[in-house]
């Protein structure tokens, strides 16, 4: 397959990289300032060096990348909420153009999903999604080979850093401050980590969940979403006096889509550690499956785009 | 679909029974005595009850179901060991005809890979075996989604009756001997449960996983087997004095299959307790993804069978 690539951030590089081995050419990449096309494939490596030294892919316009000769787009610009441009607007060009669309941005299928498949409905092209809830974790093929209908809830920690959080504030005794000053050093929580910590992202992933589950109908607005904000380190010591601690659970069921701390026991199966994201689906016939992974990171959520791109007829 | 089901143990007869909700007609079902075939669609709950009552499902010749007019075979009978009879013949003649199989059967896929995808190069009809390893656990699918290729190693607990008996050994400071009786007092251990202690059930799932990531090659003959039979209490109790229990591991590598008891960390990934299974798949772009839930029972498998009937083309 040609792949057209909208984003040059950590996921849009790690998709350029693997592509080949997954036997696909890059013919188009793009980033928020410029852009490389090339029909008979784009020198990535080259890209990627000209984007260190000068901070973008190339010099043709964005845009461009929309018009060029692919087979796949791949959304992999920033989520933003709302309206979820510009990825809804991208999206919407390659499905007029009857091309198919992997989204590893979350917001068109968590904010706009009913007129994402509205325009799918007027498209050759498809819309596949698998890295938007949980990067490497295979949640959407797993709700698809179940059956949505067949799966009654599903619950799960779909945010390293919050967890990351937690998980040191637990073991340390160390307050939120502390801890949060820390991940942001490693890396692992962002300058502003308030999409992180508020519980945002864990909610938009949950959305996207209840709109596979539900075939659309939800969005951002309608979760009810608390953070680790205001968690004092008293009560993460009041839980481990009981063998229990304290993790971010998102929780989908057929009332709507819900985000909170939550007590679990200390050795739960959702009590995953560190930035470990796990998914927990109850299922009518089939009872509990639980799958665990990296929910994050470059190559991760790459490998997912990849999957998708596959699984595309 | 049009489905017909050989075999009506648990597993056939609940994919029987969940035909219908997936949106599939059962046109014929046989146990190894008698057989029902009905082109306008098998009255499944009054075979069923002829089946308890008379130990048949019914007056026809089990061979017929092969003949009828089907879209895919459902190969349900036991697993056996050496030529995979009468799975494979059951399957041989669905592929010669063009239709599709789908294998709760470990049997072909475990003992004559190679033979079963030579007849499949011959034949319009595809052959799914997703329920052979860890029932309702999503495994085969997960390896087609990274790419068989991209999985460097899987290892998995993948037989509930010899986790259940080390499980409770370890908790409750049982003998192997007790342990077992009250095992097959509830119904969890065969009266002959040697498949299961010995290892030879979980060395069959692995061979299959390794002939999925080599494409073939490999017979239950090539795995190194090594079985919990001779495992004293004494070596659960040393173990736990050191935060650590012992699984019955199946490992498979590109180096081979192997089953033995390992020691793992007592809250371990794969320490799952009582009759859990989980496959744990180590993989080159998203480190390492765990899968647990029921490796075993009628519903559970069925509703793999029939993911893998949605799966077909």
């Amino acid at each position: 397959m040609r792949l057209a690539i909208m984003g040059a951030g950590a996921v849009g590089r790690s998709v350029a990289e693997l592509a080949p081995e997954y036997g696909h050419d890059v013919v188009a990449i793009a980033d928020s300032s410029g852009a490389v096309v090339d029909a008979d494939g784009v020198a990535v490596e080259d890209a990627l060096e000209r984007k260190a030294d000068t901070g973008t892919v190339g010099s043709a316009d964005p845009d461009d990348v929309l018009g060029a000769s692919y087979d796949v787009l791949v959304e992999a610009t920033p989520t933003t909420l709302g309206d979820a441009e510009p990825g809804f607007g991208n999206l919407a060009a390659a499905l007029e153009r009857d091309r198919h669309v992997v989204l590893a941005n979350k917001g068109p299928v968590a904010e706009r999903y009913d007129d994402v498949m509205a325009l799918v409905a007027d498209s050759d092209g498809e819309v596949r999604f698998e890295a938007t809830v949980g990067a490497a974790i295979p949640a959407i093929a797993t709700i698809e080979g179940v059956g949505p209908s067949r799966v009654t809830a599903v619950r799960g920690v779909l945010n390293g850093t919050a967890n990351f959080v937690l998980t040191r504030m637990a073991k340390e005794g160390l307050s939120y401050e502390h801890v949060l000053a820390e991940a942001q050093d490693l890396g692992v929580a962002e300058a502003d980590p308030s999409f992180d910590v508020e519980g945002t992202d864990a909610a938009l992933k949950g959305t996207i969940v209840a709109n596979v589950l539900d075939g659309g109908g939800h969005t951002l607005g309608d979760a009810s979403v608390e953070g680790i904000t205001v968690l004092p380190t008293s009560a993460l010591d009041l839980a481990a006096e009981d063998g229990r601690t304290v993790r971010l659970i998102v929780e989908v069921t057929r009332s709507g889509v819900h985000v909170a701390p939550r007590l679990v026991p200390e050795h739960d199966t959702l009590a995953v550690s560190g930035t470990m994201n796990i998914v927990q689906f109850e299922t009518e016939h089939a009872d509990r499956l639980n799958i665990s992974g990296r929910g994050a990171g470059g190559p991760e959520t790459a490998s997912a785009v990849l999957a998708d791109v596959d699984r595309l007829d």
